[in-house]
């Protein structure tokens, strides 16, 4: 079973939006097992349109077409199919109804322009999922061989294609194919190790994993936010994907060790959140080269407030001293790491205090170059620091800190402070 | 002239990475007034890749193929584009000594791998712009047209694609299509309007302006970013089409007014700090439901420091009354953020202060539902206040306060406080 896709849309071509669904279709389908060797963007141009959908459906058995379902003028996905099918647009007066209920409830009038999108190829099949107002569209086309091929055309708009794609399409090309078996993964996310590194480590377990062929080992670099390690595991059923994934992730974890931070979608500030919530303790923030980086990313997290107080951002090196209380000293030093950590935890009344301080560039400062970092950490009332060089541009110097920092608090609540 | 791209590499097609490549391509090559009707993905596979290949050339005059220029067993571009010129494939002992040279100067060793980045089709030209180790390459193809036609092929890595495409495809391409007029464009930032609103307002100028064809303006929607208005025009010589944007820039100012908050590469946080600088005044910010966002974008500039003194996260809501001095009072209230405001620059000694307060979600708070949110300002002294609901999930009511508070700054600073 081939699958190709299609992405639809001039602006698509003139670079105004990057098409991140065909990367996205492309991972859900390799993970369905389907196989995906082409991928295009079209213009909004009828012919064209046909043209690259005609040769889809040379080369492959199914076709996943995005975007051009909208209510405007150039939205002609529909029209192109119909072409593709030999067939006529066809009014489907009970989707009509559908789309008129569905702007209703969200209480606005349907103009006249999106009649359009109930204007159906003869013979469609309209996806049951649809979430938007955009309906999505399964073509079956006949080209000769032992059974139909099949078009599905999905909106672009990224959520509504993932509801589209996650709970009709994938599961009806698995059908197609006659794909019994389950496949799942899981992705362990890593810090501190680097793609050579990790793939030294694994690499006997890899090439058993080759001969047994229960699972597979993939990389992704996914540079601040570390190396992701991707377990992958097909079976007959969910609950022993399920099982061969744990039983894998506990052979991973006991070569690798705790460069393991995370599991799927665990990130380092959810990690952080549960060691701190999970031993009663708060936290405050003192971060002068990030300036709320670390803290933006903690608050991203719902529900942080039970653990995370707030934060200083002592950018000025006055504020340090008059605001947190450090010594009047230069700002990229140790020492002041530690104090602003300790400041910290004093002014805002917290058990726990992550401090960073130092040179994000791209001028060099108090005689230290760009990338000079010392992060400084207290936990009820024992400090410990760490000092990075990066070798990195402002921008990453001040991300690649951020996750440091966060992953040093990690260890430290972990292991604990180590005495002198 | 037409030309396409195509993108090599299997990890585009399992969504391990997202194409922006093409995407950044497309942009160049509209802006240089050459057609761009198809983009294809293919993986590391060669009968596909040439399958590719043929099928770009038979429908365009050139093709830009990206990624697969690199050392190891799986960049097999050069030997694609080999088959396709039914050429061999030759080693050119220069380019091994250019390559050798840029590891030598780097301190690194060259591998025996790296020699393959050597092995050129015979007939291909070496792109003399070349950034890192991989040669790009320009090979004409004879399709018994009037003139050949060419394949450019770029290494993956953006910075390196993006060099050897400003410096030299781009040119050549020109040149091969007779294109002797220059292209520019000028993006007004613009934050306030909907697309719909600027559309309207910018209606008979577009209309204008199509029929004097001196310049066109486009809309790129971007999210909590805004709208961009892009102004593009063709001209005999760069001064010349820098005179017609200058023109129309005004035109484009005078008609939708205010909603203009920069050009080209200002951001929100850039011309606040601007705003700022040319006022003497420095800054201090207090983010509760934003938790750091606005103060590391602030600090995401470089040379902030002059401007931008520090802040403070109250998160918790004792955190607003003990460390910024602010009355007991709930904390998503008008009153919180103007006290907030005044707090930080008492606490902080910052001439401005910016202060929000809300309720960020997914949870109501004090009785609000999410999306609720106050904006707190003192400059000098004089107060002033805005409250939004945002209809958003929490990550976009934290970016859409973030930018909102920016721009209520960036309003005040020039028209000043009015009185009450």
């Amino acid at each position: 079973m081939k699958c190709e896709v299609v992405a639809v849309g001039t602006e698509l071509l003139l670079g105004q939006i990057v098409d991140s669904n065909s990367a996205w279709i492309g991972e859900q389908l390799a993970l369905v097992g389907i196989d995906s060797f082409f991928q295009t963007k079209v213009g909004d141009n009828l012919a064209r349109m046909v043209e690259a959908l005609e040769l889809a459906l040379s080369r492959s058995d199914a076709v996943i077409v995005t975007g051009g379902l909208g209510p405007t003028q150039d939205d002609i996905t529909r029209d192109a199919i119909a072409k593709v099918m030999g067939v006529g647009l066809i009014r489907d007066e009970a989707l009509v109804e559908k789309i008129r209920a569905m702007f209703g409830s969200r209480g606005r009038d349907m103009t006249d322009n999106n009649l359009r999108q109930a204007d159906l190829p003869e013979g469609a099949m309209v996806n049951p999922v649809q979430p938007g107002t955009a309906p999505g569209l399964i073509c079956e086309v006949d080209r000769g061989g032992p059974g139909p091929k099949v078009i599905y055309a999905v909106p672009g708009v990224p959520w509504e294609m993932k509801q589209q794609m996650t709970e009709w399409i994938l599961p009806d090309l698995q059908s197609r194919a006659g794909i019994t078996s389950v496949i799942g993964s899981r992705t362990l996310r890593t810090w501190g190790m680097s793609e050579s590194g990790l793939a030294e480590l694994l690499d006997d377990e890899i090439s058993r994993l080759d001969q047994t062929g229960t699972a597979t080992i993939a990389f992704l670099a996914s540079g601040w936010e570390g190396m992701k390690v991707r377990i992958t595991a097909k079976a007959p059923s969910e609950g022993e994907v399920t099982a061969v994934l744990s039983e894998e992730e506990v052979r991973v974890r006991e070569i690798i060790g705790n460069v393991v931070f995370g599991v799927d979608d665990d990130t380092m500030e959810s990690v952080v959140l549960d060691e701190l919530r999970s031993r009663g303790l708060t936290l405050g923030l003192a971060e002068s080269l990030t300036g709320g980086l670390i803290s933006s990313r903690i608050t991203s997290v719902a529900g942080c407030s039970d653990v995370f107080r707030g934060g200083v951002i002592p950018y000025d090196r006055r504020l340090k001293i008059e605001v947190l209380g450090a010594s009047d000293m230069p700002a990229v030093s140790e020492q002041m790491a530690v104090e602003m950590a300790e400041g910290v935890c004093r002014v805002l009344g917290t058990d726990v205090g992550l401090a960073v301080t130092g040179v994000a560039g791209p001028q060099p400062h108090e005689g230290h170059d760009p990338g000079r970092v010392w992060i400084g950490i207290s936990i009820n009332g024992k400090t410990d620091s760490a000092h990075i060089n990066f070798p990195y541009d402002r921008d990453r110097v001040r991300q690649f800190t951020c996750i440091s920092a966060l992953s040093f608090l990690r260890s430290r609540l972990i292991d604990g402070i180590p005495s002198d």
